[in-house]
């Protein structure tokens, strides 16, 4: 089957990149607004892409056509915060992309806490296993439909204890849940350890 | 636990970020050398960031201080393939990450196969559940250790037969593996669908 990317619309561009390179991550992003209220999302669209300094990359598409609440906090306050969740708390992770008003605390709103964060002014998410301090370094507008792709650095990192073993975080405690597209998502317990031979 | 980003090594945010945004997706890339010889290596820091053009970026670390085989070839050809390989490929992938000479064939050397893409130079994987043809749209050199940050266009997708459902590609026929960082994988087939309430 071969498929011409350019006669496809946008919505079938996403479902065919997102279900092909897949499990793609889950970070629920908070971020606080000019107003205060705590804002948080889930988005599957984001990579680490360098270690010196530390960098993440995250592509934002409208809603609406508008910039999402998470865009417009994190380019007022200047960070955001990357929350890892544990896959018990997956369906409120994604309860958190429900179109709420931009005046409500989606944190609070879903049943999470919000705690202050050490070097930004986003909270991060108290439930967390891992949440990643970011401050924005670029923001670029890209593509006939202006998506918003955001590259943070990191400065720090929470880690629940539990999670932390021999100096690093422990990939068989981390608990986390992949993205396959089309709606569908992966528990990540099934782990084997491979290397070239 | 509280980690200052900033007093790790590059292997220590490397670890820990990987082992973090988890799981990632195992790109396959597949180019051709200016010398005529194809090339492939599995990266994990993919990801899809924009759907109008179809767009992919990749970060490539270095090799000895040196760019990597698959980052001078896609200069030099200004195209690359992203191949999504099924689970019981995935050693045969990671096989292709050894250091080979420059100008040894990895995709014959691990018993894969090249063939003719359609629209880029850069040859596709025969046994690739999902090839994505790509033109190099920007390259970006990132941070101190100046790694490179890959920006594609996706062309054209090939897509096995029998993963083609519904007019699109069928998650659950896509038998790919995530990385989980620490060498530690995880195969996806606990498979939920979720959405918010």
């Amino acid at each position: 089957m071969k498929i011409e990317m350019a006669e496809l619309s946008s919505h079938e561009v996403h479902e065919l990149l997102t279900r092909s390179v897949a499990p793609l991550p889950i970070a629920l992003i908070s971020t606080v607004g000019e107003d205060g209220v705590y804002n948080a999302a889930p988005f599957s669209l984001v990579v680490p892409i360098g270690y010196k300094p530390p960098m993440i990359c995250v592509s934002f598409g409208l809603r609406r056509g508008q910039k999402k609440d998470t865009v417009r906090n994190l380019e007022y306050t200047r960070d955001f915060v990357v929350n890892i969740m544990d896959d018990s708390l997956i369906q409120t992770t994604i309860q958190t992309s429900v179109d709420y008003p931009s005046n409500v605390d989606e944190i609070k709103e879903v049943g999470l806490t919000a705690v202050a964060s050490d070097k930004v002014k986003s909270p991060r998410i108290a439930e967390a296993q891992v949440s990643l301090e970011c401050r924005l370094m670029q923001r670029v507008e890209l593509g006939d439909e202006l998506r918003n792709v955001v590259f943070g650095e990191v400065v720090l990192a929470h880690v629940k204890d539990e999670l932390w073993v021999d100096g690093n975080v422990d990939p068989y405690n981390l608990r986390v849940v992949g993205r396959l597209g089309g709606g569908t998502y992966c528990r990540t317990r099934d782990i084997f350890k491979m290397k070239p031979s």
